[in-house]
C-alpha cells in the first residue's frame, strides 16, 4: 500500500501538467450530440492528448445508460473532437480517483462501463483517428464495431513497457480477436502498430481510407439505423454469448492491474520515465509512444 | 401464433413465382454425380435464384446419410447447376413446411442436417461460385472447406434487415471465425459482401480467381481422396472437438429464429419488400439484395 | 501391438541413413548462446534435414527448464543452424525411443516439453527459416512468436498423408489460430503452405523478407529484455487462461497418435513411400515433401 501511494505521488508529480490541464476543465470531456432519433455521436475532447480522466468514465457511463433507456437509439457513435487522438490511455496523476470509482454493485466502475457498453441494447461503432493507447485501447476493444483510419489511427498498448499490468480487458478481448501469439506480440512490444497491421491482425474490423471514413461510418451507421431495433439486439445479445469474454475474466484482469501497481518493475521505470516526460515534452512522448517507451527502457537497463 | 400465419401468409402471397416454381418442379433440387470411387459431387439447382425449400433440406439430409454409409466416399464436393447463385436463402413462402420438418429425434430438420454434415465422415467442399445468402450461407458454414469465386461469389446474410433472426447458425459460426466485430457487421449490415472481404475475415478458406477455381476444388479433392479414410475422419472430429459449435447452440439459434417470425418489425417490413418485389422484380431484388434491403428500409423509415 | 513393431522396424528401414546420421552424432542437437544477460538463443543443428529426435526433445526441454530457472532470462529466440530447414518432422526411425520418453509424472516427455514451454517465465520467439515440418511445426506452434522468412519458410504437416494422426498438438492449437476450415485444410491437405498464406491464415505471427528477419527478430528480443520479467510473464500467464488448449487435449492427441500407429492406413503407405524415399533420395523428398506425399498416394491409389 506504500508503494501503491509513491507510485500514485510520482505520476502525479510527473504528469502536473496534464492533470491540471484535467482538473481546470470545467465542462465534461464527453459531449453527445444526437445526429437523428436513431443515432447518437458521443465526442470525447480532453485536450492536448485525450487522457481518459475520471470524469470521462463515469460521464460515458452514464451516457450509455441513458442511451440504453432510449428506446429510439439504434447506433452510437464514439469519436474523438482531438486532433491526432482517440481514445488515449488513463491519465496516470489521477490514479487515486480512478481507483476510488465504483459501480452501484461495488465493482469497478470500468468494468461497470464496459459490460454496459457490450451489453448495451444499441450497435456502438468506433470511429477511429489518431492514436488509440492503453486504456482508451481497451475501451476501444468494448466497442462492437472498430473503424480505423488508415493513415491516422494507431494502437499502442504501453503498460508492459511502464511496469504495469494491461488490466482494463485487452488480456481477455485481444487473444480472442488476433488469435495468442499476435496479442502476446501486442502487450509485450508496447509499441506503435498502425491501421493495417491492426486490420490484419483482427484488431479492428476494418481500416478505411481517412478522407473516407466519415461516410463509411455514416453510411453503416444509417443502414442499421432502419432496421429493426429487436433484430439488431437479439444478434448483438447471441453473438456475445459466444465470443464477449465473462465478466469475471475483466474483473479478474482490473485486480492484476491493481496489483501491478506495488510491482517494483514499476517504481523503477517512474523516475526514468519522469525525466524523459520533462526533458523531451508530453505531447512528443505522447506522439510517439512506442519510440520513448523502449528509450526509456534502454536508458533504464544501461544504469 | 396469428401474426406468424399473417407473416406466412404475406411471404407467401408475396413471393407466389418463386414458391410455384419450387413446386412445379418434378425433380430433386439436389442431385448426385459420382466422380470417382471417392469423390461425389452434390449439385444444387432450384432456378431462377436457387432459394432452398423444403425439399432441398430433406434430400440434402439423406444424401448426406447415404455418402456417410459408403466407406468408399472421402470428399464431397458441393456446387451450383444455376449461374450467379450458390445456395441462396430459404424460400420464404414455404415457411410453413419449413417449421414442420423435424428429424428422427423430433429436432428440426435443419439442425439435424448441419450436425450430420459436420459430423460425415468425410471432406465437405464447397465450391462457391455465385450468391450465397441467407440459410444458403449458413449451410455454406457448415460445410469443412469453402472456396469462393474471387470474382462470381458474393455474400449476405439479409436477415436482420428483413426484421427476421439469421437462425441457421451464422450467429455461432460466425464469430468462432471472424471474430466478434466482423461477425456483427455481416449480420446487422445485411449488406453484400465480395469474396476478397470474406477471405480477409476468414468467412471463406480461400478466395480464388474464377477461372482456376475448378481446377483448384478438383486438385484438392483429388489430392485428399488418394488419403486414408480414417486418418482424414479423425483429424475432422478432434477439429470439431475445439471449434465446431455445440449442437446446443445451433438449436438455440432456431428457436430464436422462431420466436423472431412473431417480431412487429417483421410485419412491419414485409408489405414494403414485398411492394418493391412486385415493382422492380424478384430477380434484380436477388441479384442486388444488400441493395434493396436498404432501401426497403428507407423507405420504411420515410412513413 | 505387432502392428506398431512392424511400423516401426519398416521406418527404421527405409530412414536408416537419416537415423545413422543422427545416432552416430557425439555431441547435442541442440545447443545455446548467452547473446546478452537477458537473451539466449536456442540453435537447433541436426543436418542434412534436422530431423527431431529424442535427444532433441530431451535437451530442448532441460534447455526450458534450465533457461526456465535463470531469473536474468526474458526473451529466448529459438533459430536453425542448418540452411533449408527449421525444426523438421520427427525421425521415423527413432519411433521406439520416442514412445519411451516420459517425464517425471510418467506423461509423455513432448507434452512436458510443450506444456514447459507455454508456462515458461521468458517470452520464446521462432525465427524460422526453412521447412517446418510435422512435429517440427507442432513445436513451433507451442512457441510464443513466430517470425517466418518469407521466402524461405516452407510450413508442412504431413502425418495424415502418410497415415498418421498429427498428435503433437496441431488439432488443438491450429483451430484457435486459424478457425475450423483453415486448421483442416492445414492438416488434410498435408500439403506445402508459404510464409504469406501461413501469415495470412494466422499460423505464424508476421511472415518478414528473409534479409530484415534477422534484424526484426534482435529488435523484437532487445526491446522486450529492456521491459519488466514481472509484467511480461504475467501478461503471458494472463492470455494463455483464455487461449492455450487445456494439457488435456494435448495429452488426448498424443493417445489419438500412438492409436494411428496401428492405422492399417500407415502399413499400407510405408513400403511405397519407403520405395519413394529410395529411388528419389530423401533428401529430395524432403525438399518438396508435399509434391512427393501426394505421388506416393498417387501411386498406392492406382494399385
Amino acid at each position: 500500500m506504500k508503494k501503491l501511494k509513491t507510485a500514485i505521488t510520482l505520476f502525479a508529480a510527473l504528469l502536473f501538467i496534464n492533470s491540471v490541464d484535467a482538473q481546470s476543465q470545467a465542462k465534461s470531456t464527453i459531449s453527445t450530440e444526437r445526429l437523428t432519433p436513431e443515432i447518437c455521436k458521443v465526442k470525447f475532447a480532453n485536450g492536448p492528448v485525450n487522457l481518459i480522466i475520471p470524469e470521462t468514465i463515469a460521464s460515458l457511463n452514464e451516457t450509455v445508460k441513458e442511451l440504453s433507456k432510449d428506446e429510439h437509439i439504434k447506433v452510437v457513435i464514439f469519436s474523438s473532437e482531438v486532433s491526432g487522438y482517440f481514445y488515449n490511455h488513463f491519465d496516470l496523476g489521477q490514479f487515486p480517483n480512478f481507483v476510488k470509482q465504483t459501480g452501484a454493485d461495488g465493482k469497478p466502475l470500468w468494468v461497470e462501463l464496459v459490460t454496459n457498453l457490450s451489453k448495451a441494447p444499441f450497435i456502438s461503432i468506433a470511429s477511429i483517428r489518431g492514436r488509440t493507447q492503453g486504456g482508451g485501447d481497451e475501451l476501444t476493444l468494448a466497442f462492437d464495431l472498430r473503424y480505423a483510419s488508415k493513415e491516422l489511427a494507431v494502437f499502442n498498448q504501453p503498460e508492459v513497457g511502464v511496469g504495469l499490468f494491461p488490466g482494463g480487458g485487452s488480456t481477455n478481448q485481444l487473444p480472442r480477436l488476433t488469435g495468442r501469439d499476435r496479442a502476446l506480440e501486442i502487450l509485450i512490444s508496447a509499441d506503435d502498430y498502425n491501421a493495417d497491421i491492426a486490420e490484419r491482425y483482427g484488431w479492428v474490423t476494418r481500416a478505411v481510407p481517412d478522407d473516407q471514413l466519415d461516410k463509411f461510418v455514416m453510411t453503416m451507421a444509417s443502414r442499421i439505423a432502419t432496421f429493426d431495433k429487436t433484430a439488431l439486439v437479439t444478434v448483438k445479445q447471441q453473438i456475445n454469448a459466444v465470443a464477449y469474454p465473462p465478466e469475471s475474466e475483466i474483473l479478474n484482469s482490473q485486480i492484476e492491474f491493481q496489483k501491478s501497481l506495488a510491482w517494483p518493475g514499476l517504481s523503477l521505470r517512474i523516475p526514468v520515465l519522469g525525466k524523459m516526460l520533462n526533458d523531451v515534452g508530453p505531447l512528443k512522448v505522447e506522439k510517439n509512444m512506442g519510440y520513448y517507451i523502449g528509450e526509456a527502457n534502454k536508458q533504464l537497463q544501461k544504469k
